[in-house]
């Protein structure tokens, strides 16, 4: 993760973070450890997984204390294997055990969901469609989501609300018509952003190109109707699909050809990966 | 939820996490619809499950305007079925629009995160253990997650770690002993919190008894083992099993008859329960 | 401007500047009125102009006492004229007279570049190009002053480096060719950005619209080129000519037929609409 | 500018205004510069001036990355001509050109204020007149321009409301009559603080030194009763006269023999100083 | 207390005072009080003494719920006795609860502090003495103390570093002299300060009345040496004697005819008020 | 004070503090002392006393100027005489200068607490009755005041409401009765925490002890109601006794061997112990 996101994005996320788990002070740590002593601790791997956020884990300390060192034996991306030792932390003892939990949290979540991205990309290796997220990120952790989807080979939607011109069908009933609802956001949207818009039959997908938006969505349509859609498009609009992708279902939508398949599964459901900090050992 | 832990604890974070979606302004929305105008849509299960965070997801779109409506036809711990319609929020049709990704966000995990929870918590009906979360949360989720828990039929454990004391082996190695870490923490710690300890076979169980820890965990021991260790406790103190809870396994744990048995998996792996806003119309 | 974007994303700067200006107290207002009296104030214009950000200073009033009424006779985008009442602000007269500067310090900075924008604007009437705006607007006023700029006629580009590709010499030469910046930038950044590149010469505009730009910059090009780029261009990429817009120039610029032409000086340099608060009365 | 007020009071200024500019990241630089590059780029000056702000603009790219490094050739108050090399910032290119934007809108914008402040300021010397800003600052950014007024030889006049004493006419009309006013606020302000009271006419001028007002402003009379109410005071009172200064009128009113002369337009109207960043290169 | 001064000084203070005691959830009450009852309690006074705070405390339960409705049957400055019912709370019982305690060490520790200076302030009554304050408050409690102490009957001197001159033995060596130090003062300060010094002995009083001090503090002289101080000023400078004041030597500082003398124990060393909360039952 | 607290719950109140001293600069130290000068100064005691809150002190001048360096010749808990030099602070003289006052705000209060509850403590000394705070605190203090009663030789009872069950009389007449009051309580915390009520009677005692308290407060009740208690406990529960303790009351409460005795006066009303930065000079 970039050093400047960590620190204009990043970083008030990891010290609220920090302090939901130290509200006064780590009682247990604090009881019996009173004095400063140097220690170390292994960041082992206890399940078979693609790592995402090291630098997030790091950041965990270094922010309780700027002296803890950190090293990693791997990098985001790498695929680990159950037993696997990953790196090291060393620095006082009391820092590494009262950042312990908060460093895991961010570290499994992040490398859960590479690993499961990583497991749906694969997929799509060989052809021209692209796996992407969604906005159903979990709440004040996209900013980490999002980049564990790129580390585990998906490509990311827009990141939010703001930089992200997306109609759906409220949107065009408010307008009145795709054309209407297209020729609108032309008009108002900075013109550097894409228009897309979400289309439900070929009707409205013809009228969407028509129109010219930019990328058109294709929302619960036959596969019949999917392939007409794409054939249409002829390279005028990019075409998405949305929906349940499934490592059943994925391969018959990338045999129709559209250019993004996106996938809201990647960041609300995938399970943690299993990681821990072992055999603490003063120095 | 609570009010006062809404007002206090919980509206920072649901306005970030807004923030976070809504970094300048809503570019769809905004394009399409210049004024306002008064809408109403509907929250639909798409999945069986149970529902959580009804208050959570109100206040998001109250956060934005504070005239919308929310009505709900269900309350937190409800089953909810595949189709059925629980709730209706009323108001600008650019706040329904906006907040929509947002609220559902956080309503569509607290509820996954219910649904998974009672589906262990059923396992443990009729018997006197119970089933408790652990520190395993979501970054800036924990005080969602917990509360998610304890309306899916689990219990919680401590907060963070300034509200409870658990001595982990690492405490005990500092402290030189089992007996001297729990001597250190009831002397460090403030007299209203319960001394919790961490042993890995029947000497160090047995050392924690006779050092008076209030509740004392078995970490990875044997069946036999456990069941010993209930027997020799004999009231004196709680005891608690921790480890990888399945539906499989845990009949088994139940039966040794600990007080406690702790689950990450509650808070870090339980997939969301689908939910929807749909059918928005004006009014 | 959008009540969602107020709450969120404009609320926070409105109160912070309030601070700035009342550390502890407005010691003068509270040395003289230590209890309430409703009053009533004008809002006068003391010079020609069009009026932008009515909504904000309402806000500012709102945010010291959300009591106070505030009614206008004209709305954002308006012509104003010298000597014209604008509104009324109604309610605790401390809150009056507290608020009044950072009121008018918003209402007058917003105005100004309103003012200025309209008169860059009008020149543009009855051609295909579009005025836009630029980064180099006052830190913490950017979401006051783009929404200025809209309000005067002009067209937002980019909000800021988080929601626009604008690949600069610097990133070319990172890259190590126009090509593979384009090319990189298609790979890293969300679909559904436009990817736009600036060029010094013909040469690099070429290889620019044969990456597949979406959008090309002309920096510092001679009217002659900037001519051939558009015939180039023939509609594969949209063309936008940055650089010292003035009365004078931009009619040549206009007559290129470049899509964009964009102006820093709309948010750096205009300055302000006289206006005021005057005849403070209790009712 | 004094480290204590930059990290005190303009850290979180500048913080907010470079995560008003990176919501994010910087997609274009990440796009083409995954990795670290040491890198340089100059400060030139593209128009004559005075220089003010260089310690913001420094610590921008510190509170990016600690490590940068700037160096600089001339200092705040310096006269900078057009084609200048002003400084030198060295360091990781990604906060190079990150940082870049923010960093230019603060120094261009306090270094126009400066300019045009210097520009007004040298038709006092020689004279006793002083020349004042006021609080028609923009919002929030009032600590950055109020500096750059005394580096551009202007005095400042009260910060805010919180620390200086100002009756407007409406104070006085709450007050009951100037008399009055001038004692409430004599009770009532800490007695560290001046009284300065605004007068219309001679008849109140007479009675606000009676009163003992510390400083009289002198509000829209003719420049006969100015010279009145000069030779009246007699030193038993300062007197500032307030207004639309102009070049052009300025010498009149330094004849009249007033303390202070203030204007809003330093800080509310100054057109920024043009400055830039270039020449980056990898060292 | 204001309700400008309450809405943008005091509020994130009363907020920040109760996430300090509420960081999670009240226990306690929610676990007896699950849903909303109507309560009202008594607030009590227990001892004598000058309530000071009451809009504040007010505040702490109108932040944890906008509908609680608070009666108070004294207003601020009033005498108290042991025994007297203040005021009354009607709302949500577990608001009444959980607000409690930070809304009684507010009040509590307010009064104790005006109970305090008021029974210095009686002596000084008939004098033309004034008694002030210092900046020896709590840390993060200055605004309510020193509105606590204009309460009981004293007046505020300056109210921190940014508002108010002080020259004292370092800033004097630093400057070279006293002379120079009131010049330096004079040329840097915003002309509305008033600029004050401390002096040892007469020769540096002398030199500061000759340089135009405005304020002269003595520190640390002799009452004869004070005497030919006050006898020296002749009305030319103000003067303040600091010190440990007490009851029992503050009418011999009187006597003296000092302009004021300022107390550092108003705020740092007067006991709390004691106040309670009582008879809470629903209605 | 454990480094990890002074990070994440300590810097923001201290820097907060700073803040409230210098809300825009230190006029009087800017005014004469322009540039950088290496300095150093004493700490003093000015009054025999316990010493608390050493690094509160240090981080006080850290936050301001990292470069700082603090030196004591004393640790918290210390006995210290009047006129005994505690220890040594060095750097930019501006720096030592701009933040004494708060610097010294903190440790005064903190040692004056420390003071206090060290003069009571001792009566505590040979018997088994232990001295504890209360949630007395000074708002946005208890951090600080907390851990000044530690240093002193009290304990600390429950940090907040979050971390401590307390039934009072009002929780059980919500509840009904004492027995339900602590069964709902035991059913709905954490499990960590233990269950203390308040009794105001033997009666009401009895059912506390038979429903299975952890902790029993007794309030207002005969010293021989209160034997008859700690008889009747039998070890069953600890029992806590709350009222003004007073030097002169306190041996007898100890000498009804109740467990622990808890005292407002700690934090709410120990006078400040006097300190003070002397012998500034420059090295």
């Amino acid at each position: 993760m970039n050093n400047i996101s960590m620190t204009l994005n990043a970083d008030e996320l990891i010290l609220s973070a920090l302090k939901e788990d130290i509200s006064s002070e780590d009682v247990s740590t604090n009881a019996v450890m009173p004095d400063f002593r140097l220690g170390e601790v292994e960041l082992l791997c206890k399940e078979d997984g693609v790592i995402a956020g090291l630098s997030v884990f790091q950041r965990v300390f270094e922010l309780l204390d700027e002296k803890t060192e950190v090293t990693f034996f791997v990098k985001d991306g790498d695929t680990v294997a159950k037993g696997q030792k990953l790196g090291l932390v060393r620095g006082d003892i009391r820092v590494l055990l009262s950042g312990e939990r908060t460093a895991l949290n961010f570290l499994q979540r992040m490398s859960g969901i590479a690993t499961y991205t990583r497991s749906i990309a694969v997929l799509f290796e060989g052809s021209k469609t692209k796996l992407l997220d969604t906005r159903k990120t979990t709440p004040n952790m996209r900013i980490f989501e999002k980049y564990a989807v790129k580390v585990g080979g998906g490509y990311n939607h827009r990141y939010n609300l703001s930089d992200g011109v997306l109609l759906k069908d409220n949107h065009i009933g408010a307008a009145g018509s795709v054309a209407k609802a297209v020729a609108m956001a032309k008009a108002y949207a900075p013109f550097v952003r894409k228009i897309e818009i979400e289309v439900e039959n070929l009707e409205m997908f013809k009228e969407a190109l028509e129109a010219g938006a930019d990328i058109i969505m294709l929302d619960n349509m036959s596969v019949e109707d999917m392939r007409e859609a794409v054939r249409l498009a002829a390279g005028r609009a990019e075409i998405e699909c949305s929906g349940n992708v499934t490592r059943e279902n994925v391969e018959r939508l990338i045999d129709i050809g559209v250019d993004y398949i996106s996938s809201g599964a990647l960041t609300h459901s995938a399970p943690i990966l299993d990681l821990s900090l072992k055999n603490l050992h003063t120095i």
